[in-house]
């Protein structure tokens, strides 16, 4: 697993969420970074969000390894955490706004939903295949978990279970999440993890998709 | 449908087929050129060969169309004609070494095959889900014609039929076999139909799959 490279707006300190940006000349550096510590691995699925910053991390990724070829799919399920109404915010003003604490509880606690949009975004784009429903005001963690966990379930874990290594290209939130399913961390020990760009997270499973191991540090 | 931008060895005047060359600076260009002339599309579905020419020049035309999101496939049977013995030669040294006449049969006449590999490639990378059947020893443009038809059928039409746009990015040749089929070309006057590097083939279609317009010149 490995967060896209350095946005414009992660360049910004600002909340990005299902916002559309791209990647900074050090994110595509980071992008690269990350395909070197991924060489040898013969990836047989390649797994986005449907954000371009991830989706332009994993090609730069698969051309590096020499991986064009190898199938990817794209999915909202596994788009970045929603703000809601933090989006596009930047960082230290919102805890000018709202204090230090509040900011920690949005960002780290499992279950703290961010200040809401008054109104959806429109289903337009990559949603326009979707019921409006879809499309959040705001998500918690918890929320978005409960949306990423049954992408996890359909289309990665059969294929670990077929043997087929795979390379899923997400965000910050996205991970935390998937790791919290993979691991089985505990709501309040998630807080604690933390996921940094462009630096691979490699989980090695045996046929039951038991962790064999992993690199991830601070376990 | 976007023939890819110039790829080393186009641009080292080589044939290629099957070699899974990159593209050059100039081809990069082209591909930004073709993605200009494709401004106000709005795909739903990308196709492409497994091939890095195609797949990088069907990312650039995503990128800058900001459709990275949509579903891309990439499938062997879009591949560039495969030249046999041919493949990584110069063409003026064929030329010098079979003839003008007979290397132009090899490449635009429909049923001559150009001389054969005397062992397939083995299928590796992108082709190691199928039968070893599928490499080629080499093809004339009615075997890859054969090939190239059933995924036309089977992933693009059906689409077309629901009405969505899409686009193709794929190779001189498979271009050719698609411009065949979608216009009923005979296999003399295919002979003529020639596909320039990055220059968009535009087809609209009436709800029975009939050309309303295109803008394919010399037609």
């Amino acid at each position: 697993m490995v967060r896209h490279g350095e946005s414009t707006a992660n360049a910004l300190n600002q909340y990005t969420g299902w916002n559309n940006v791209g990647l900074t000349q050090e994110g595509v550096v980071q992008a690269h970074v990350a395909a070197k510590k991924l060489q040898g691995f013969e990836f047989e699925h390649v797994h986005t969000s449907v954000l371009k910053r991830a989706i332009l991390t994993a090609y730069i990724i698969q051309d590096d390894l020499n991986l064009n070829y190898v199938p990817i799919t794209k999915s909202w399920r596994l788009n970045e955490r929603h703000y809601g109404a933090l989006r596009g915010q930047n960082k230290d003003a919102t805890r000018r706004e709202f204090g230090v604490e509040q900011v920690h509880l949005w960002r780290r606690s499992f279950y703290a939903v961010p200040p809401k949009l008054e109104h959806a975004d429109p289903n337009v784009g990559p949603y326009k295949y979707y019921d409006a429903r879809i499309m959040p005001l705001a998500e918690s963690l918890y929320d978005a978990y409960q949306r990423i966990v049954p992408y996890y379930v359909d289309q990665v874990a059969p294929r670990l279970l077929d043997g087929k290594d795979q390379l899923i290209v997400a965000h910050g939130s996205t991970i935390r999440a998937l790791i919290k399913y993979i691991e089985g961390i505990s709501d309040q020990d998630i807080d604690g993890v933390e996921v940094a760009n462009g630096t691979p997270l490699i989980y090695e499973f045996d046929k039951k998709l038991n962790i064999l191991s992993s690199n991830r540090q601070g376990k």
